[in-house]
């Protein structure tokens, strides 16, 4: 009944500590698995399609937002205490799908993703706590970011 | 940092009795405070605007409703082992704005609603939980109804 495997779904926000916390203190009455994921979302450039001003990159850009990401995600696990903790870094065409993936491939019975109570037309255009919860194969806890 | 009071939003549906489990499981280990509500929508009846084929009512229908409400919810609780538990039975213009009143007005932490995986046409005209991520003032999990 208690939840057995919680990813929490971080950004490199203000918030994210908070929401970090609270995963922590969800999972751990239960001794829960505990898992960080921070997804980079695909950098679409169309070759060929009338970039020629675009600088010449020494990496993808990909590759190179891939390497931040996963530098910042073990500091943040590493400030909550989780260094220990798995930790993924996946590319994908949306933050969403990228949770959601992972929450399936891995299991995840709760995922924990901040809500930064948005107004006006990025409440029109979504969140990402509002698009991991259409999607979810599991619970979503929503933490309200201050 | 541990949640205080926590508001489990229950409809009548087969997966009730899931939600409220998991609103346990979150309320024990810090002994929250776990309190129910479930919302009657306003029964909208323009009177004066050519209703004159309604049948006569013996009570306002809003009246019905609630008193059936707070039957189904003590039954609820019942089933739970939270018949302790403060139940509050409101009326509002949607599901929604009852819950998130609630929360605001007795100060929860934690709204925690059931979520039906809607698709289609549903999705788009949203959920309940969707609904209550969006302007909720404190956290909400919503849990996946099998």
């Amino acid at each position: 009944m208690s939840y057995q495997h919680i990813l929490f779904a971080a950004d490199f926000s203000e918030g994210a500590l908070q929401v970090g916390e609270r995963a922590k203190e969800i999972a751990r009455p239960s001794g829960a698995r505990l898992s960080l994921i921070h997804v980079v979302e695909d950098v679409n450039i169309g070759l060929g399609g009338g970039y020629e001003l675009l600088p010449v990159l020494s990496e993808l850009p990909d590759q190179a937002l891939s390497q931040e990401a996963r530098t910042a995600l073990g500091a943040l696990a590493e400030k909550l205490g989780l260094k220990d903790a798995e930790q993924w870094v996946v590319n994908a065409p949306s933050t969403k799908e990228g949770i959601l993936g992972a929450a399936k491939e891995h299991g995840a019975d709760l995922i924990v993703v901040g809500s930064h109570g948005r107004h006006g037309l990025a409440l029109l255009l979504g969140s990402t706590a509002n698009a991991v919860l259409h999607g979810a194969p599991c619970d979503v806890l929503a933490v309200r970011i201050r």
